[in-house]
């Protein structure tokens, strides 16, 4: 199943998509897919009513209708660091013996192809495609990973934009550049694991204005999904809907050579196989212009 | 004003103590003291509401209520470190030149007198008296420090208990070790900022067992509320309702010598100025009970 949200900021619809371009409607089963959803269980009875709806033929056409992110804002974005080998190496880190965990505010969650806006006094945005798991229901100390992949209803594209100065060069601690508007898409669907398989086999690529700057697999993970929320229910519950981003491939902006960062006009593109393509304008600091 | 929630765990009513035992029971005008709650700026019309209920003999006595955390779990939980210089130095770090900021998990939230547990396979969990700020209204790119007192809806003492292997020998960022269940007591009230008069000068002690750890002042803040709020700000968008510990004096276990840390069957006992009392019980590692 791949769910979506679909409408106008704050006013989206929860349904799922079947094919190409049509989804059935479940705003009158489901409030939202949200902590209260996902902890509800009901995810587990979606499938019956969305055959019973397309055999009834209540199909609607996505149209020109906006993909808000999949599920709403989460009681927290957790973010693992450096979890690709190639990608801590192009940073000058050494990759970790165990994972790095840091913090996205939960207010930075837009949908796939919302604009990014590059914050004021920003002079280093950067892009990182990753692998998005969103947890099912609460999780402390789990006994395993057989638990953890239990706990998981499933995985989204996000891009973790990241402010690089104010991550790295502003007195420690990375959520601080991380955590700016608009700094998490996500999207376009929440995909459930039947569907995608096995999560340690997915081709991603980002592009920045048709140039493609991040090339992975999520195959080069050091710490893979199963692992990493059995590793972080040992040290904090996880809530229904809460959302793990897992780390980037090389070749974000830090790495190149001389680093490169956003402007403003630019058009990010991200794709990760079975979980669709994502499209953000990059909106420059809305400060200078003043 | 004091706004407290008294009652059973999620089932607190919302309410204004009046006098030392009494209080204003305001679960008819108030959901509750979440973020729609500050948002929608009515803990401007609470003292008029409070002031006819006690003329009208509207009050009822505390008596034996739990005192739960006096707001409900926030948007987010940022935190401040390093910032009193002495206990900078008992961490053998140096004062930071721009404040440090980490989160932790916002389902830490417990009550002002609840229990803390320590997780399982901890061995160095460790107290923080603070002074919190919680926030009253969306606040991004404060124009100055004006601004940033104006969004503070008050105070609010809690305990920013720590793990300290997980926060500093664990792969690095500390949010690691801050985001345990029962990690974060707040409480027994939320003051208004009229009622506190000036955050930079109150008293603050913690003592393990009646013995005296922690005693400081807010005067010796490196960075006081107003400065962090707007600073903040200037990184992400604070919600109306979250919440800001701003750090913690010296005499925290870390800083003993030897370091000296909780095994369970301790009672810590919290006091800021204007802000009230806490008492929790710590209870052992339930895992290596089993």
């Amino acid at each position: 199943m791949k769910l979506v949200r679909l409408g106008a900021v704050g006013a989206e619809i929860p349904g799922v998509l079947v094919g190409d371009d049509e989804f059935v409607d479940l705003s009158d089963v489901v409030g939202d897919f949200n902590e209260s959803f996902f902890a509800s269980g009901k995810l587990a009875s979606l499938p019956e009513v969305v055959a019973d709806r397309v055999a009834a033929g209540n199909v609607e056409p996505v149209g020109g209708r906006r993909f808000g992110a999949p599920f709403a804002r989460p009681h927290q974005i957790l973010c693992i660091g450096l979890n690709y080998s190639d990608h801590a190496a192009e940073s000058g880190s050494k990759v970790p013996d165990e994972p790095i965990m840091f913090t996205k505010s939960p207010n930075t969650l837009i949908g796939p192809n919302d604009d990014v806006q590059i914050p004021r006094s920003s002079i280093k945005t950067d892009w990182e495609i990753e692998l998005g798991i969103v947890i099912g229901r609460r999780s402390l100390y789990l006994a395993n990973e057989a638990e953890a992949e239990a706990a998981i209803a499933g995985y989204v594209m996000v891009n973790d934009v990241s402010e690089r100065e104010w991550q790295i060069e502003r007195s420690g601690q990375w959520s601080k550049g991380k955590s700016a508007p608009t700094f998490n898409p996500a999207g376009p669907y929440l995909v459930t694991p039947d569907e995608v398989g096995d999560p340690m086999n997915l081709d991603m690529t980002l592009d920045i204005d048709g140039v493609r700057r991040q090339t992975g697999n999520t195959n080069k993970m050091v710490f893979g999904p199963a692992f990493l929320v059995h590793y972080l229910s040992q040290f904090l519950a996880l809530e229904p809907g809460d959302l793990i981003n897992t780390g980037t491939p090389p070749g974000v902006g830090l790495g190149m050579k001389p680093p490169t960062y956003l402007v403003g006009g630019e058009t990010m593109t991200l794709t990760i196989a079975k979980l669709g393509t994502q499209t953000q304008r990059v909106l420059a600091d809305d400060h200078a212009a003043k």
